[in-house]
This record gives C-alpha cells, sequence and structure tokens, in this order.
C-alpha cells in the first residue's frame, strides 16, 4: 500500500480511507452531492495551499455545472467561515446588524444606511469590498473622503463600534481566507456564474463578521451581477437559507438595476449624493432603497417594532440632520476630514467635462446601467483589475432619469474627466447607453421583491 | 489600454482581438462550440506552457460536461497532432497500418497480430503506451523479453521497418507532446471520462505515427474502459470519424471484454500465450481477436481482396510458422534474446503459486476481467501511477474460461506470485472476480459490432 497521495491516480484506486481530491471531483462531476466534511477538506486545503490550484479548479467547474444542493450550500460557506476567524461582537452591547449589496452602478446606500441605522441605536459593523468590473465599491468611496482609513484591525473596528455604533472597513485577512483565494482562482477560469459559489462567498464573510442580523440588497437588471429577476430571486433565497442556517436574522430585497441608482456615478460623486441625502436632498430612487433598507435594519435589530414605524424613524433621522451628523462622527473616527460634509470643494474632482445629448427628441426609455458603469470605469473611477488604481474625482452625472421626456440636445450624461485620452471610449460607451424613444416606458417598480 | 492579459479578469472586458483562455472557458462553460482557431490556441499554450494548469483543467471539466461536436473533437485532434512531428513515412514502400485497442485484461493481440501483418507484407509502425490502472500495456509485455528495447528513435524506428516490416516502441517524446500533459493533468483532474478527449487523445498518437490505415480495437465490459456497449460505440464512432477526417483509413471493432481475454494476465506469462498463438496453439478467444484485427489490416493495407480472403491467409502465416519467425526478427532487431520463442525458461518467472478454486460445484457464470487486472496489478504486474515498476514476472493464469462446469475446489483462477505480502490484496480481488451459478450463463459473442 501507498503512504502518499499518489501524483498520478490510476482509474481503480484502492486507498480507501484517504479523502482524495481527484475523487471529490469525480462525484461532483457526476452529479452527486458532497459530504460536508469532503467540503470542509476541500476547504482547508485551498486554504493551506495544499490542494493545487488546477484540483481546486476542475471541481468549481464541477459545481457551476452540476450546482449544489442547499446543505452543501450550507456546508460550503460554513467551512469558508472557518477557514479564518470569526469576530467576537458580543462583547458590545446592542445588536448588530449588517447590509450587504450584490453590486450595482450608483449604487451607493451603505454611506447613508449605515450612519442613519447607528444613529437609531443598532451597531453596523459594515465589512465591504472594491469595486470590480462595472460595479463600484463602498470601500473606494469611503476614500474619496481625504483621510479615511478602511484597513482597521478587529480591535479598531471594536473601538469605533463603541465610540461610533458603526465602523465601515475592509476585509481583514483574519476573515474567510479561503474566499479570497477561490475568488482569485474563479474569476480567471470562468467559474464566477454559480448561485452556490457566489452564496457562499458572500455569506461566508459576512457570518464571520459575527453580526446578528443582515439584509441583503440583491440586485436585478443590466447593471447587476444577475440579469433576470428569475436568476436574482434564486440568489437571495440563497443567500437568505444560509444565514438563517447559521443563526443569522437575515433577509433580502430585491432591487432594479437596468438603470444607475440616483443621478451620481463615480466615487466622491457618489459621496456628494449621499450627503445630499442625509440632507434631506438626493434623488427619490436613492432615498427609496435606503429606507427600505435601514427600516428592516432597524426592526431586524429590535429598535422598532414594525417596518412602517422603523421608515417614519429613518425619515426623521434624515430630517432631524442626526443620520448626517453620525456620518461627520463615523469619518472622523476613521481619520477622514469631516470638513466634506459642508465643504464638497474638499473632496477630489476634475476639471474635464463632456455632455451626452439626447440624439433626438422623445422620451428617455433606457438608460443602460452596465454600459453607464462601463464608461465610468473607462474614465478612471473603477477598476479593471484589482491591482487598478481608481480616480477618485472622475465619473459621470445623470442629468435625465429613464421616463424622461427630451428635447434633441439635452444632456442625458455628463462625464466628469480627468485623462482626455481616456474620454473617446467613455463617450462611446456612454452614448450607447442612451436610447431615446417616441414613448415613455414605464419601468418596473424599484424595489422588485422579497425574500425573508 | 492594456498591453498583458491580466491576472485578474473583470466580469466585463475590453481587450478585444485577444483571445482569452477565460473566455474560451466561459463559452463552453455555456454549452457552445469553440472555433478551430480558439482550440489551437488552447492547444498550443498548453503545450507551450503558456496556459496554466488551473486554467487548463477548468476548460477540460467543462469539455467533460458540455461535451464537443464531431468538427470540435476534429480540430482539438489535430491541433494535438500539431503540438510535435508528424512522422514521414513516405520513403517506406508499401501501406503503414497500425491497430490499436482501447485496452483490456489479458489484451495481448499486438504482439500477435503485428508480426502476422508484417509477414504478409503490410508495414506496421506500433507505437504503445504501458499499462495503467487494471489494464496492460503492450510496452509492458515486450519490456518482458530479455533485451528488449522499446525507445527507439524515429529513425531506428524507420531503420526496423524497411528491415523487419514491423517496429513495436514506445511514443517519443516528438509525438503530440500536447496529450502527456493534458493526460497528466486529466488525471488528477477528474476529467479522463470524455469521448471527445479520448477520442482525441488516442487518434492524435495514432494519426502523427504516419500511418495510412488503422485498426481500432474498442473493448466493452468490466475490464475496459467503457463498460456499457453503447458508450464503446459512441467511442468507436468518434475514433473512426476523426481517422476519417485527417485522410487516415480507419475502422473499429468492439470486442468483449466482461472477462479476461486468454488464459494469461500479466506480462511473461501473455508473451507466452502469444508464442502459444504463433505455433497454432493458444486459446481460442486470442485467436478470433487477432485474427479479426490483422485480416482488417491486410484488407485496408491493400494486401488482401476481401475480409474472408485475408482471414485465410492470416491463418496460413500462423499455419506456416511464418509470424513467429517475424515476431522472433523484430524481438532480435530490437535488442531482445530471441531465443525466448523457444525456450520460455528464459523469459522472467516466479516460484509463488496460489490458486483460487471454485468455492462449490456449478458453472462459472461470471470471471470479473476488471477485478481479475486489479488483482494482477496487486501482485506486481501492472501499476498504480506511472511510476511504479512492473514484475515482468507475476501474474494470473485462467484456468477455467466463462461458462466452464466445475467441481467444488476446481482451480478457476492461479496467481504467479513473487511477494508473498502482495498476495493477500491480490488473492480477495481474485476470489471476488470468480462467480459460480446453478446454469451455465450464454456469453454475448465476442465480436460485439464493427464501425467501418
Amino acid at each position: 500500500m501507498r503512504s502518499v497521495i499518489p501524483e498520478i491516480i490510476p482509474h481503480f484506486r484502492y486507498t480507501a480511507g484517504l479523502v482524495r481530491v481527484v475523487d471529490l471531483i469525480r462525484k461532483k462531476r457526476d452529479g452527486a452531492a458532497l459530504d460536508p466534511s469532503e467540503i470542509a477538506f476541500f476547504v482547508s486545503g485551498v486554504t493551506a495551499g495544499t490542494i493545487p490550484d488546477y484540483q481546486a479548479s476542475a471541481l468549481l467547474m464541477a459545481i457551476v455545472l452540476r450546482g449544489m444542493s442547499a446543505d452543501e450550500t450550507a456546508s460550503l460557506t460554513n467551512a469558508m467561515v472557518r477557514s479564518g476567524a470569526r469576530v467576537d461582537l458580543s462583547d458590545i452591547p446592542g445588536a448588530k446588524v449588517d447590509k450587504h449589496s450584490t453590486g450595482g452602478v450608483g449604487d451607493k446606500t451603505s454611506l447613508i444606511v449605515a450612519p442613519i441605522v447607528a444613529a437609531c441605536g443598532v451597531v453596523v459593523p459594515m465589512m465591504s469590498g472594491r469595486g470590480l468590473g462595472h460595479t463600484g465599491g463602498t470601500l473606494d468611496r469611503l476614500e474619496a473622503v481625504p483621510g479615511f482609513k478602511v484597513n482597521l484591525a478587529v480591535d479598531q473596528m471594536k473601538e469605533r463600534l463603541r465610540a461610533d455604533g458603526c465602523a465601515m472597513i475592509g476585509q481583514t485577512a483574519q476573515i474567510a481566507p479561503a474566499d479570497k483565494r477561490l475568488y482569485a482562482l474563479r474569476d480567471v477560469t470562468g467559474t464566477v456564474e454559480s448561485v452556490p459559489l457566489i452564496s457562499a462567498s458572500i455569506m461566508s464573510k459576512k457570518i464571520a463578521e459575527g453580526i446578528d442580523a443582515l439584509v441583503l440588497d440583491v440586485k436585478t437588471g443590466s447593471g447587476a451581477f444577475m440579469k433576470s429577476e428569475a436568476e436574482s430571486r434564486r440568489l437571495a433565497e440563497s443567500l437568505v437559507a444560509i444565514g438563517l442556517a447559521a443563526g443569522v436574522r437575515t433577509e433580502a430585497i430585491i432591487t432594479d438595476m437596468e438603470a444607475p441608482l440616483g443621478c451620481a456615478v463615480g466615487n466622491a460623486l457618489e459621496v456628494i449624493e449621499c450627503l445630499e441625502v442625509l440632507k434631506g436632498r438626493g434623488p427619490e430612487d436613492v432615498i427609496t432603497v435606503s429606507v427600505e433598507l435601514a427600516a428592516r435594519m432597524l426592526v431586524l435589530g429590535g429598535v422598532a417594532s414594525s417596518r412602517s414605524d422603523a421608515a417614519r424613524r429613518v425619515r426623521r433621522t434624515i430630517d432631524s440632520g442626526e443620520g448626517l451628523e453620525r456620518f461627520r462622527r463615523i469619518v472622523e473616527g476613521q481619520g477622514g476630514d469631516p470638513r466634506v460634509v459642508d465643504d464638497y470643494g474638499r473632496l477630489p474632482s476634475v476639471e474635464g467635462r463632456h455632455v451626452v445629448a439626447a440624439p433626438r427628441a422623445g422620451y428617455l426609455t433606457r438608460l443602460d446601467a452596465e454600459l453607464v458603469g462601463r464608461a465610468s470605469v473607462a474614465l478612471g473611477a473603477g477598476r479593471d483589475t484589482i491591482e487598478d488604481q481608481v480616480d477618485p474625482g472622475v465619473g459621470i452625472v445623470v442629468k435625465a432619469k429613464p421616463g424622461a421626456a427630451l428635447n434633441r440636445a439635452d444632456a442625458v450624461l455628463e462625464l466628469h474627466y480627468r485623462d482626455g485620452s481616456r474620454l473617446g471610449r467613455a463617450v462611446s460607451l456612454a452614448a450607447q447607453a442612451v436610447v431615446v424613444g417616441d414613448a415613455p416606458e414605464h419601468p418596473r417598480p424599484l424595489l422588485v421583491g422579497e425574500i425573508r
């Protein structure tokens, strides 16, 4: 008998008792469900680097094409949580509630929701990601505020939670390290698009945060990861099931992402829009989604008895300026310049302006979120690869929202650019995003559905 | 624009014009057919090592689960042929015809067929493989002959073809190097079981040999790679289609591999059985398959006008001793000891004998080829990994063939062992291979089908 796992596997194997990666791959390839112990073996091997990438990617592709049951997905999430540390927030009083969005264009609600919910007495330990592809990221928006530090250690995060009821930070290396390795591999092996893999990736990080409850904003449409409502609903159901199985009170809303959310796309521009909402102004769609998310967080956090009560409380927190003041405190507590709240001139900006206008009179029937997002990335507001630097000052201002009546040459998008050499591609994408028709079309409601 | 292929791929990519592996993976993952240029890009990248294993294995798994069209399989084969050299045998007069078996237990016909066909005036440039798993390999059998060299360069092979009309060698490094890299990866990533991948692997090596025609022996049943007749037929059809598309006259027979072929399993034991057949003795099933294969090679080689004529000529070549004499010449020409032909004592052998007997009186209703093959590997006759050394002297002699009437304690299998410590596992497997029933069962015919 052999004492080591052979490099080359014969068709017949008699190393019974040894779990071997190739056996797991073949099992999943043939459509069977993996046991929790097999999934744990795989995740720990990936984390430790003892399973070669070429075996991991073969299993990932088999998972993409064969799927995973709810139990398997829960086991995968659990194993990924256990690949690192689970933050213990039990010594911080009160309910800890986070929100997470699956990503969209102009999807800036975290910067509005977190200070409001914290101001209402629910602790918000928010670990966010960076933008990738056409979608923006909370960390990039926060870093548009001069001095803002997102890389806090767990102790520093807990200090901020005690002081301000909120911390908005990046993922620490201790949280779900398996996810980092798996995601890097999925990205280059065509294995991103899988509801169980996406669900486990999102939920492992959220569960490891040590939260009591979670509200998910699953985007659907052109600018979202999931383009169809059915896919988005499957993802939302999977995410909620995993959260509940892990003892985290979880619910999800599905919101429209056919067009950008709000009127600002790009990091500093989006910070300004958030401040406007916290000042009681700002676009109606951003307010609607933000209030919906914050209200659900208050109910799950136990400080409101019904969603309608909670929504009223959220609006009062905006009207009273408490949300804005909490935002100022959070910025200051994390090293940022709080004066940006009153002086937008302290935020990065650029001089260049280019207007994409309506090609003819009519109605704006479509403002394609993915194309606007890609135009914004082309200007430098986002990144194609995780090594790219973002330019916090550039972006796109939406001058006309879908449904608007337009005269010929009315402004639809205003591109804020730094580097003229990047403008051509951005303009081309932005122009393609604009569709003018003869009659107004009625877009679907912003709130497409909910999963609780 | 980026000048290099980024390590991390965003969801949206604008490196139009560059073929990127991740795009091919996603295309196949989503069920589309790859273009010939995409397949060529993949194969050349695998051969050059510029495509990482983790991307190659993800694409291989997508191919296993999504399949490949006949056109894609032909493109893959063609690209694999072009990953190395295609041997030019045009300066050797006469038709060059090879045979290939998909592998079985006791499947020793190459050593019988090659000298007979060469003696009939058809040139046989035979590149073979080693045994892996429960199946044996022609090279291992040849090396049981003391001194026999299978590692000939192309020039030496051509010299042997001119002198003896036959060369029996291993695959040279110049032949389809992509296959070597892909097979090593498939073996450890659960991506072996795929008709298009198996077909391209087999046929790329055969086409690169520079042959005019090819007869395939696709095994079906317990001891074969393909267990069901339907799978075996699909593989046979795929192999023949590829050969014809590449301009090689190709046909296939499908033969039974539920039980071992012949009565000898193990390298030196099988050489003896081949010599017995060439001497006009030997088991009927080995003779039947050998005559069928050799006759088809003669027809494809243009030296016989019909298969019945060809079969008569094959039997005459055995009866006259010309086949045996040609075997002796081939052995001598490749450095082997020709005296083994007359003196089996010059072949490796072992002292140990253990008989697996009938547990009760009845009929031998099953002699499971895979289990006999595994028992033989357990004795040391085969290898679990390509690094294992084989013991040429050990093996199994079949004392009763399926259908035989048995008294209690009649010998069914005789194990020839060197190392007593390896005997226990071998006996256990061998005993499981033997099924005795109350009534004789009629096995299916040895020749299950043909594809031309």
